[in-house]
């Protein structure tokens, strides 16, 4: 197995899904052993950073990429798999930002009202207890939160000849932010372009479903992940495969139409693996969805639709790919 | 503990929230042993009864009730605690409506698209493996589901004079279709009207999150269920609580807006457990929150926002209701 | 021609489509000439008279009616003309409400956020110029608009034992808030109960697309009107008719689906009237809309899909009972 | 003054804002006479010319430009003034495309319905009577329609490195859809990179507010138009001046997301122009707008919000800059 390191430096990070030349070219089957930069660039470093005064706009969620895949052609699946996320520091980091989050006003669902306050919260890593500790500004509540990692934005360049800003969810996958990224999960993508040209980021030592203020704790991340090419036809939206689950992840607004747009293909899904035509397949579905939301505070908001393993007969999906990682990373 | 057994017949069942005479006055603390028909008024009992031919709109989906609760004034806190839910059919049914459910325009979703074809399913209940089948019928697939039933419909007379068919979600409970209404949890209403006037029906063996096609695995359903008042302000929305999880029901349009009305509501609910300020609330939320849909099929679409106690230091909720009740129960 | 007269006095009032007694019983072809209280029950009369203080929830849009029409059966369709709207007090009041109106945070679009300030203004009515005075109160703008009085909300009783708050408009009419419900306009509703049930209210001497902070400016009117009955299968979306337009008003969220749904009414609608298959209809409708927003801040939002006569062959529109309306007026 | 005239050759078409080198490069002042190729590529020619057969996507609507305007640096006012738009052939297309369209389902409205037949309409330009004609295909009728050219896309390059598809309307303006793009506007721009690099494309011989079928009568155009450069810091949302109107075009999802985002903007424009705090611009705007819908089809849905000059006083609007080119232009 090839296996390739990568940091980027900070020159070396990309803010956008194409119009970007690749860092380094692999091929199917290397495993990539990668360090991402938080999305806050790592400037949250203590409460008295606050968002407005700290970031500088649009170089936010930078990305450690992109790689191009030897022999990826558009319409192929590339299957990328995530083997292990490690918080690659001692802290993370969330902050409420003016007119940005599901629970205030932005600049789509504009209203006159006054933006939140702006604030900062430090989140210590427990690397014992594998814990991150939240700590209330306004009163004196601690509470520590396990540590579970995961990644809020695989990529990979758009059709089209369109460069969308890592902010962006949307069928090339992006900033889904889906908890459902995490160690042990296999994404599959359609590509688009020559060499696919994909990239990862924006980790999260944890975050709720929906990332109701629009951060979660956000962290530098150690990522080790193997990369692999299927020589089918890719999905039109991301899907996921876990030892437990298959799911498909939808983005568009408004929210219904993100998960609209993942059922959809889940159906197609379904019908294609089991041999259903589509009302029974859409009936099957319907009794055991397991729908949890990813995100409601980005560009585009992202559902995920999954369906148990354990529910359904055996059978194998995009050639056994995912369980030969499994056994690949062990 | 007083105990009302109960169980109407077809012309006690009752088709709205409010507009209908209380079927029984009891007193809190009192055991109410129903039976509730199911949503397709039991006319759905094989294959060849389609929808639009076997119903008889608007008369779908009868509630049991409605209960005039003694001393139930508006503002207070309605607990309804479920205690078993049975199988009281050896079948359920699912169906495909006409322009009703998730992935086809609907009368509000509106295209020029014909219609999906109808189809009814039948789901035998297989008690001793505690399963439901479904039986494919444009090919040979067969599956045994477990049953895990949940009532679709828990709701009381809302504000204002009005009045609204069961099948509508709102702010006073209704169509919910929730898999979180299940055995265990306790469900916490305002009041709007002298006596609460609450009724449950629309049984579901099992129904996976979002009920894509828009209906679940109807059945009439044996519910056992506990009646308490707290003399304490109600919550805007439907709370629920478990012996893991608490949670809030938001239901409206679009998505997001059901939502952003159970987020709202869950932050400030934290806030008054835990002497939070609404930013830390926020902030707290958003690393923790469950949110798995609920229908993005009824008149309003409704969305869960659950918070794991197991995250959090221990809290009396509503006077430790629920687990008055919980232990009452067994 | 039969003529009513009726000014209700403050407890003749109704605050409901559906649920309440008739005030009057009246035959097709009868003028009406009424008085409706302006939605703010008369009581923002200064600028120091804020809507939170001053107004008493769920008290507010009050109705003029209901009027049972001798011989209405559920299906038909009921035409009402409206001949004359004269404003009725020599003042209007506009007001921001906490937490209502387009370009703040709602109950259902909720957020975090501090609500806008509240305030009244007060708008005189210029007879002789036909105009009211907007007076900006943190600087010295005074602007004269032109009086275009309009009634906001006109419905009849709900289908399915439903009754529902005159602040909603829906398939039966209701809280639309459009313009175009102003003099020479006649409104076709399908009747849902016998004697149809209608009722007139929310006057506005003048109302922006959109209704933008949520109230016109809002007065009591004079309203003359005439009632007529049309034995053939009422819309399913309230329908308009002007010398210059037919219209569809479609009521929904999110706005979308307002809009789609009133669209696919009028494909139906110009099917029927010349002879067209759907997607030429479609596609004529495509190429000739006009679509201007009703209200985007009521529990419902409207928009209007009309269509100019002077674009089309002429054509008997219900029996040709606009221009018969219209003749009878003159 | 300049004079600058360029037809594209088929290889000097662009599909993209962003992502494409300058055609030519203009000094403010400069008027343009441009050639612009249909949304169709000219592909569709005959009512058997169906959509899916004749369009090689991605490559549809087509934009004629970009072009590099001297001194324009990001954060100014670009200000593109439409002299005459005159049809450059002597039929125009209309048709519906599968799953694409306001009445069916989409990739992101998606439903598992078939989609609605394709079909096709040529529209013959009478140049006498200034009309296209409307034949419909499965009856007989026919419609003379007046013809109203508009220019359906009028953007530049986004911000933060983005290259968008043509089809995309947004805050860098884009496939907007608005009738209101028509000889005699004015529209102002913000400038988001050095030598703003506008491109304008996919002329309509009229179309219906709403777009509702998802193509208008889509013709080749000759484009004689006025660049300006105002050296003041650029809108939010594209904006445009006529000799009655100010206007603003928002573009999101949901539709009412699109409202807000230019509702806002015009609060802020009317507090600049007046003086009004922004409550009193909230209050005036209320009851002055006019909000028709430009597109309800496209990759963000897009509503104007215009007021009408008469009602307001007199004011210089851009240094007076609409005027100066009206002048000019006569």
């Amino acid at each position: 197995m090839d296996i390739v390191d990568f940091t980027p430096d900070s020159e070396q990070l990309t803010w956008t899904f194409g119009g970007a030349a690749e860092v380094r070219r692999v091929r199917p089957g290397t495993q990539l052993r990668l360090w991402t930069e938080d999305a806050f660039c790592g400037r949250l470093r203590s409460t008295a950073d606050l968002a407005s005064a700290s970031l500088s706009m649009p170089f936010v969620n930078p990305q450690t990429g992109p790689f191009y895949v030897e022999g990826a052609e558009p319409g192929d699946t590339l299957a990328l798999h995530f083997v292990e996320l490690t918080p690659a520091r001692s802290w993370g980091a969330s902050a409420t930002i003016p007119f940005f989050g599901g629970l205030t006003s932005t600049d789509r669902t504009a209203t006159l009202q006054d933006p939140l306050p702006e604030r900062t919260w430090i989140y210590e890593v427990d690397t014992d207890r594998q814990t991150v500790g939240f700590q209330a500004q306004g009163s004196d509540l601690e509470v520590a939160l396990p540590i579970e990692p995961m990644l809020g934005t695989v990529g990979l360049a758009p059709a089209a000849g369109e460069v969308r800003s890592s902010l962006v969810p949307d069928y090339f996958g992006g900033n889904m932010d889906t908890p459902e990224m995490k160690p042990g999960t296999t994404c599959y993508l359609r590509v688009n372009v020559e060499g696919a040209l994909f990239s990862v980021g924006d980790g999260h030592y944890r975050q709720g479903e929906g990332e109701s203020c629009g951060t979660a704790v956000e962290g530098a991340m150690n990522v080790v992940m193997v990369v692999a090419l299927v020589k089918t036809p890719g999905p039109a939206w991301p899907r996921l495969e876990t030892d437990d689950h298959l799911a498909v992840v939808g983005s568009s607004r408004p929210l219904e139409d993100a998960w609209r747009a993942g059922q959809v293909d889940m159906v197609g899904w379904l019908s294609e693996l089991y041999g259903l035509d589509k009302l029974d397949a859409y009936q099957l579905l319907s009794q055991i969805s397991e729908v949890p939301l990813a995100n409601v505070v980005d560009a585009n908001y992202s559902v995920v639709t999954k369906v148990p393993k354990r529910l359904l007969p055996r059978v194998s999906v995009y050639g056994g790919i995912h369980a030969h990682l499994r056994g690949t990373a062990r």
